[in-house]
Parts: C-alpha cells; structure tokens; sequence
C-alpha cells in the first residue's frame, strides 16, 4: 500500500486527533498561565504553535481530499461554457423577454443544428443499420394508459414545503445537499458523523418517505431560501396534467417517455414484421418531467427530446447475431462489484464481460457496444464516459439487467443513456389493462407433445353448495397455479375434501372431492406463445448534447494575445457548420464565386457561411465564426 | 353561352315548375275521376305520366349537379387510401389497444420515413436554402405568452351541447351540416332556401355567437346523435391547459403554433444575425389543438407538427433579392376578385400577380413561389393545387395580405400552407406585454434632420388644477398624436383653454394654456427605430403528408388479375424505402452479396429493405413491398 493516498477517513480522523492535542495544549498553557508559573510558559507556548501548524496542514490535506477545491474549477469551467453557449445562442433561455420558466431552453441556431445532426447520426446509426422499425406517437397520452405503465401511481418524487411561503423542494435534493455540504466544508465532523452522512449519500434513492422525512428532522433541515421549518415529504406526480377534449372529464397527461407509444403499438408491429422476433422499434421526440424545482442547467430540464429503442426479444433466446461486430471494444465498466467494494470503473472487454456473466447477456451487450460506438463518434471523450450497472436496489424489480451510460461533465458523472432489460413487465402490463394479448409466437416445426394442467369444476355440485358465489368460486378454481391445483388434488384424494381460499370473497370455503376434477393431460402443441422481453436503449438527447459541448470545449489565446477564445472544437458530423466561404478580395468577381459555391454547398446539403463582411467590418464576425464553429 | 352547363338554380327552378305541373295535373285528373266523367280521363292520366317523367328527369340533373354522386365517389376512394395506409403501417390510430382517443395518430414506420425525409426536404428547401436561423423551443408555455399573442382570449371555437347528455359539438359544423345536407339531398328546395343555405354557407366563418345560436334555432337543429335539443353556443379555448411546477400557482398551455417561440426570441435572433434585415427564422415542432369533435380523420388532429418561418423584413421595403428566381412560375390563383364573382381559380403568372398588386408585396409573392416548388418537387400534383387568397373578412385585422396553399383531397380544398403578412403585429404585442423593445435600427450613413412632436405638461399647474388625478391628465397629454396635439395648440391659443378627453378618468377636462406647452421641434437622427414586418409561411406537415398520400394512390390489376393493388406511387425524396434487394437464388453466395450491398446501401443513409424471404414465403412480403414502395 505504499504510495496509495490515505482515505479520507484516515485524514479526518488525524485532523481530530490534532485537533484534539492543539486543545489539550492549549488547556495545558491556560493552567500555566493561570498558576503564576513562569518556568516552562514559554516551551509550552512554542509547542502549541507547533500543534496549531500541524492541525493546519491535517485539515489542509482533508481539504484536498473532500475536493471543495475542484468544485471551484469545476464551476468555473462550467461558468466559461454556459456563457460562451448562451451568447451564440446554442440555447437560449425560454422566454426570456418574461423572464423565462424555470428548466425550459431553447435550441438557437447553432444549438438547433447540432441537436439535428445528432438525431440524423442517431438514426443511421441505429434507426437505419438495425431496420429498426420507426413510429411517432402523440405527446399528448389518455391516462389508461399512464395508469397501466404505472406512471399515474408511481411516477412521483417526495417534496417537502416551505411551511411558510409555500416554496417547494425536493426532499432528496435537500437531504443530499446538506450532506455533501457538511462533508465538503465541515472539517471538524468526526469519522463517524462523516460516515454517516456518506451512507446516507449512497442509499439517498432507496430511502422511504418516512425515513427521508426523519433524516431531514434528524438533521433540522430548513428551507434553504428562508430558513424557515420544513412540512413532512409527500409524493408529488412529474407528469404535466391536461384534459382531452371539451367535456373535461378525460385525463390526459404529456408523455414522460416515448416507450408507452411503442408498447401499445407491439401487436401491430410484430405483424408489420412478418410476425418474427427479434425486432426493434424506435421513436425520438419531446417528453415532459414537471420537475420540483429544477436545477442543473440544460442537464434537469422540464421538456426533452428522447431517442428510444425497445428491442423485442424471445426471452429464452437473448443471443445476438452482431454481437461479434463489438465484441472486441474495450471501455470503462463500472459493474455493480467495483461500486460495492469502493474500486473504480475499470477497462474492461465488452465480450468478456459477457462471458462472465457481468452482462447479462449478449443483446444487452451489444447494445452497450453500439451506446459506445454512437457516443465516441460523436465526439464523447472516451476516457470521462463510462457504463455503470444499476444497483440491485436502484432497478425496477421487474428488470433483469441495467446499465447507464454515464458521461463525466462539470456537474459530475451524468446520466445519459439508460440500457435496460426491463423482461416482459411493460407488455404483460398493457395486455392486462387494455385485454389484447400482446404475445409472440413461436410455431414449431412438428407439434410437440407437452403436459397441461387441466381444472374441470362441477358446475352443479358448486352451484348446490354455494349458491350466488358459485362464479366466484369457479373463477378461483380455474385460475389455480400447477402446484396449487396438484396440492389440491392430493388433499382430495387423500382427505376427500380441503379448504381453499377464495379472494374474491375474502374466505375460505370447503371444497369436496366431487366438485372439481384435476388432472395433467398429454397434448400437442403446434406453437409456442410467449410475451416477449424488451432490452431498452434511452438517449437523452439534450444531455448528451450538453455533455458533447463541454467536452468539445477549450480556450486559447487570440492571436494578439489579448484576450482568450473560447472554441467548441466538434468532429464534422456534429459540427453546425460544415464550412464558410471567405472571398479573399471585395469585388464582383469573387462574389459571383461565393454564389455558385453557396448554391453548389446547398444542393449538396452541406450547412455553410458565406462571409463577404470580413472585408467590410474588420473581421469581426470572421473571427466569430472561425472561434466558434472549428472543425477537427 | 351555348354548351354551358344550366346553373344550380336554373335546374332548382326547373324541377320545381315541372313539381307544379305533376301536381296540377294530379289534381285535373282527381277532379275528372271524381266529376264521373268518362271522356279524356285516359288522356290526362298519360299526361301526367309524360310530366312525372320529366320531373324525375328534371331532379336527376340537379341531384347530378348538386354533386352527392360525386361524393359517393370521392367517400370510395377516401376509404381506398385510407384502409391501405391504416394496413400498411402509414399511420395507426392513436392507442388503438385502448380503443383509441380522437384526433391522434402514430406514424407507423413508413408514415414516420414520409414525415422524416418531407422533413429534410423542407430544411434543405427553405433553412439550407435561405440561411434561415432555426430555432427549437418547447411546447410547456408559460400563460403570460399566449395571453400577449391573443390565444388565452380569442383562440377559441362555439361549443354546442348536448341538453340531456352533455355531448359537445361544433356549433358551425352543425350549421355547415345542415345546410349541405339539405343542399344536396333536399330537391324540393325553393331557389330561395337553396340560396340562403349557400349564403350562409358563405359567411359560415364570419358568424358572431348570436347570430349562429339563432340560425341553429332558426333551423330546428337538434344534436345529431341523439335529437335531443342544443344549447346556445359558448366559446370553448382550444389549447390545452395545464399547470408548470408543483404549487399549482402557474397556468402553462401546449402551444397552439410554433411561432411565439420566435417572436419572443426576436431581439436575440436579430443580434445575431448581425442586426440586419431581412432574415427569417424557421421552427419544426408539435403544436396542439384541443379540438372539440375531431373529424376529417388525418386532417383535424389534435396534435400536429407545423413548420412555420417568420421572415422579418423592413415594413418599407418590401422587396426580395431573390424574387426573380420564382417571377416566371405560373399556377392556379384564387385571388379574392375571383371568389367573389364566383369565377374559379386562375392559372396566373407570379410577376404579374405582384405587379399587378394582386399579390401585395415582393416578399410574400417569393414565399408563395417558394411554397409552390417545395410542394409539387414533393409529389403533389400541380393541377390541384391553388393559392387562395383571404377574403377580407377572413384576415386577421392586423394582416396586409394572406394566401392559402389549398391542395384538392377527397376532403375538398384543403388548407395546407398558410402565408400571412402579419404586419408588425405579434412583435409589438409582447413588446408590449414584457416591456423589452422588439424593433430593429436602421442607422443613417448622415444624421437625418427630422421634426418631432414636443409635449411638456406642466405638472405644477396640472396639480394644482386636478390634484389627484394630476398624473392621469399628465400621461394622457403626453399619449397625445401628432394630430390630436396640433388640435390642441390651435384651440390653445385661439381661446386660451380647450376640452379633453381623459380616458383613464372616464371623463373630459378643462386643459387651459399654461397647463401644457405643445411645440414641433427640429432634431438630428442617427438611425430610425422601427418594428419589423414579418412573412409568416406555416406548414401543416401532416395534412400535406395526407394530400402527398392521396395524389400518390393509384389501383391497378395484381399480375394474375384476380385482385386490385393499392400503390403509392412517391417521388425519391419522399419515398419511405428507396430500395428493396431481391437475391435472385437462394444460397450463401447471394446471401452475402445482400449482405455487402446492405452495409454500403446503410453507409450511404439509403433506406432499405433486403428481402430474402421472397423465395422462401413464396413472394408475399415482394408483392407487399413492390405494391407499396413504388418509385418514380
């Protein structure tokens, strides 16, 4: 371990213990002092001064360590980007002229350039080398199927009231800021406290309602604008509500994704597809999160654009026939192991991670393969991007494997691209609620012989015994698991007669043996029905933009050295620009020129300048053009 | 006039004399059989056979002119298209699992290809092309911005309801039904009812609320699904509603168009572009109508996607560069004068409609020539299309001048492009509104010397006379005109004291001399401060889709003529799939030629489709294919 910087836990605990013998120290001189003693005031003096020093270093490196240091940086290069952005107009904030609304930004010009070369780069790149299957579905979505997607019940994050004003906040956002706060600035918390505050930092999304509203109690959390007392957390729906129609009696909310679109479409889709799986479908446009209260600039925004791929999969058969094609890439992977034990994201193969088991499977990986492949070539520094596996508690139970793409920027390591398998949750879903199966089928190439449970209930003998709950208890009956109907059949035969629980009646009643026959039976099956399983690639796309703009971000001295550039240095397929045309001379000749070369540049597609004011004006929007739009 | 066709109301006339002399004569040969008289009773009863005869003839004509056998036919082929792309993929109803919500459609994957590449095309057409500044700004908007541009007061349609049930209709759409209804299949109709049905067909748009109550009270009309009677007619806002972040405090609506997004941006948008005129700036995005009875399938929807521009130009010079490239286009004009004469559209050459002021300005002729090659390069057929020219009535009052872009569907004439020369309108609204200037500068190459109203209340005689209301007097003399200010000066010094109007007391004042000095004063100007004019061409994507679907279908015999084949047969930009490769054996060979050709066909961004099933399935998916992907 030599060499190997000390943990942060090690740093605080030997600023406590200076801490602890510059008070000691200083009680000693005081008792000195104050027993008139003149030997030795002075010797104790200068080995106070001497602790002081030393706690100073201690709580000097602790500084380090805990990085409130690079946080300035951090802001400051954040700061030079946003403005360099906002002033040539890569986003604008909405609304401006009213003073604008909180996590809303539009695209300017050049921003609406690069949004669009993204899209068109997403959709050759997935859309068009997959023969993914393409839909656009309304934003506006009636609230059966928001309910069964399980956003109307559960799309919520916990918020707490300023008690006087009514301002709201997120109850995460605060506990998290308090704690990462105390950390960065409170040199004097004890290793325990501080471990304390770390643990809460890790399980901040599993925390309940009432454990995160004890925590801000615990800690006397208040309104940070007001400092006035806080109401308890409760769940506030991210959906935007509207009404469909006149009568106002029909709940639609805005879409907070694109998949729902997708799902409910499946049936469709796999007949378009000749009824052969796998399959992907793919949709980009606007979704709507109505955010507490929304910070983190472009990264936390209240309407966005999503890309999103839901690749249908035989679940007993997540192979894939191009997983050789990204097999060999080797990238940060951060698996859910390193991230338990502390150790950071490692280079790893994609294919052995595979192999290994680390990814669940192969069309999971090839996915992340080709994440990996979309981001780079955007022009994503492929040392700040890496794929970190969702926690156990972090993933939906119903998902079999999760694995974000997260890309580091000024603000941290960010989200932005979920790759999910998310099984046969949203199809079975939507099956249930709406009452069309949403199944493919496997036809075998000769029938197969199978054995089925086969439940046959006496109507008449449970018509005598229970009379108007005679439905109800056939209903049960039949809808019996294979063990539960060979447990019964067991207890009957044996018994003659066994109790059994009907929920819809809330009881148990007695069943006899006369009243149901059971039994496995030999069939053939020519087909096999099953609900498929979705492996989920979701692209923000306006984080990844925002990510792609600090990372193409540097300055440099102006030529005279007066002043320093900022340059957005983009690889041209995201470049807004592709070229400007500069006459060298101011005349006719050189005009007529730059016109056939502008018409010439149109036809071709290719976004360009022509700048004939260079030689009027000074160079001046020159100088823009060239700081700003420089290709690789 | 020999050869043309007898008018609708001749042939109305028509019937009802020869109606008249069927009834007449039924009548002589009542009275003859009941008189007991043998003689001419035969004769007369022949005769009334001859005029029965006549009269059915005499209603088959005005059935055949007043045009529902042509609906028949346009209702066949309306069905044709739409069973086709409904089979195909093109689109689906919205939700369809959930048995859908009106006025909302997916794009299926071809539909969303079409909508995708007449998408690129209108970027390369009009942003490439012009060097427009495109901007992408969210749908969430704030009440403050619609409120400013009119639609949280006026954006809104007549509701009837249902009395019994509560079922909402469109007011004029009931009216509009009736009387094309009792048009069309009402043959009894008076020449005089056939012409106020018409005319208020005419002026169904210009109908205050009273007065479209009164006509649907007037005409007995009940609510069509279940005769139960109507309510008066109220006003319905289209847009719909929702609430930003969580206190519930902040109206927010989905934005009914595109275009606020630009005009707030105006000021940014204009620095940028170098604080030049003209320039335009352009926006694709969804926009939202929450429409009341969604009809017309494709072309009333309830979420749709516009393409507006706003091209902003000095409201002195109306003239563009580029108008020559587009004077010598020649196609159907509906100028105002036409329409009301009753005489149809005009094959009309764009330079002399400018010249001749037809058109008003330069600029709005260009865009019209602009919208003209975009719609027929994309595949709609140019002798149906027309430019319709506003009638007076119909124009915003603010508007100088506005031209529809109507393409012929099954539908009728359909609003497509709309192309409005708003004046400066929407900029001085929230120039207005948010208090920050929208104009332009036009700076002097020498100060101009100019004269200037110069008006100082004098605030102590002002107070002494009108205390409290001092300030109300003080502000309604200065927001005096030029005129209203030398009216003044004039009664001022013939009789030294003058009557005024004070609006914001509600009441006239007496204004003596020395309480206000009023004086026309020479001044140096260095530029001239002014609000632009803005060119509006806004596209409804989708309703151009749908016409580009209809004038692309064809039927055609299958080779084996037993059935009939649905084509679309589309131009290469827009067609959803460019190229299908059929290996011609089955065998690895070929398989991997496919394979080679699919990688470069992808790398080129060619949409696609290798079909090797064609020998194994027997040639379904080909036929499908080749029946629905036809190019040019």
């Amino acid at each position: 371990m030599a060499g190997a910087a000390p943990s942060e836990e090690a740093l605080r605990r030997a600023l406590a213990e200076r801490q602890a013998a510059v008070d000691a120290q200083a009680e000693a001189v005081r008792s000195l002092k104050a027993s008139g003693a003149k030997v030795g005031v002075d010797a104790a003096v200068e080995a106070l001064k001497a602790l002081k020093i030393e706690a100073g270093a201690a709580a000097r490196r602790l500084q380090a360590a805990v990085g409130s240091g690079g946080g300035a940086a951090r802001e400051e290069m954040r700061q030079a980007v946003g403005n360099t952005l906002e002033r040539k107009l890569f986003y604008i904030p909405s609304f401006k002229i009213y003073r604008g609304v909180a996590g809303l930004y539009d695209y300017g010009p050049p921003g609406c350039a690069v949004k669009s070369n993204v899209l068109a780069f997403w959709r050759q790149h997935f859309v068009l080398e997959e023969n993914m299957l393409e839909v656009d579905c309304p934003c506006v979505t009636p609230e059966v199927v928001l309910k069964a997607s399980g956003h109307v019940d559960k799309f919520t994050d916990l918020m707490v009231k300023d008690e006087k004003t009514g301002t709201c906040y997120r109850a995460d956002h605060l506990l998290k800021d308090f704690c990462k706060d105390k950390l960065e600035k409170d040199l004097t918390l004890s290793p325990e406290t501080a471990a304390e505050f770390k643990r809460v930092l890790a399980v901040l999304d599993d925390l309940s309602r009432e454990e995160l509203g004890a925590k801000i109690k615990e800690y006397g959390i208040v309104a940070p604008d007001t400092k006035n007392p806080l109401s308890a957390p409760y769940p506030f729906n991210l959906m935007f509500q509207t009404s469909i129609g006149p009568t106002g009696l029909s709940v639609g909310y805005m879409r907070p994704e694109t998949a729902q679109g997708i799902f409910v479409n499946f049936k469709d889709l796999y007949y378009y597809n000749g009824q052969k799986l796998p399959f992907a479908a793919a949709q980009i446009g606007q979704a709507f999160r109505n955010e507490i209260s929304p910070r983190q600039g472009l990264l936390r925004v209240r309407e966005f654009t999503l890309a999103e791929i839901e690749h249908f999969v035989d679940p007993e058969d997540k192979s894939h026939p191009k997983f050789v094609d990204v097999a060999d890439l080797e990238f940060l992977m951060f698996p859910r192991e390193l991230q338990l034990s502390g150790e950071p994201a490692k280079l790893t193969k994609l294919a052995e991670a595979v192999s290994k088991g680390t990814v669940n499977n192969e069309t999971l990986g090839y996915f992340i393969g080709r994440v990996y492949l979309f981001l780079t070539r955007l022009g994503i520094d492929k040392s700040r991007l890496r794929f970190r596996q969702h926690l156990p508690n972090e993933m939906a139970h119903y998902a079999a494997d999760c694995w974000d793409a997260e890309i580091e920027c000024s603000y941290g390591w960010t989200e932005c691209v979920g790759i999910a398998d998310r099984s046969a949750y949203d199809l079975k879903a939507h099956s249930e609620k709406s009452g069309v199966p949403l199944v493919a089928h496997e036809k075998f190439s000769k029938p197969r012989e199978v054995e089925k449970l086969v439940i046959v209930p006496s109507k008449k003998d449970l018509g005598l015994a229970f009379k108007g709950n005679q439905k109800m208890v056939v209903e049960a009956l039949e809808a019996m698991s294979e063990k539960e109907a060979m447990d019964m059949k067991a207890a009957l035969e044996s018994n003659g007669e066994t109790n059994f629980q009907v929920c819809t009646l809330g009881k148990e009643v007695v069943i006899t043996k006369k009243m149901v026959s059971i039994s496995m039976e030999k069939k053939l099956e020519h087909q096999r029905v099953f609900t498929p399983s979705v492996v989920e690639p979701s692209f923000g796309i306006g984080r990844i933009i925002y990510c792609l703009f600090e990372h193409s971000f540097y300055t440099r001295p102006s030529k005279s050295e007066e002043e320093q550039l900022n340059v957005f240095r983009f690889p041209p397929i995201v470049a807004p620009i592709k070229c400007t045309v500069f006459p060298l001379v101011k005349n006719q000749e050189f005009d007529d020129a730059a016109k056939v070369l502008d018409k010439e540049l149109t036809a071709a597609g290719i976004s360009h300048i022509i700048d004939t004011t260079a030689f009027l004006s000074g160079g001046g929007t020159q100088e823009r053009t060239r700081s700003v739009f420089l290709l690789q």
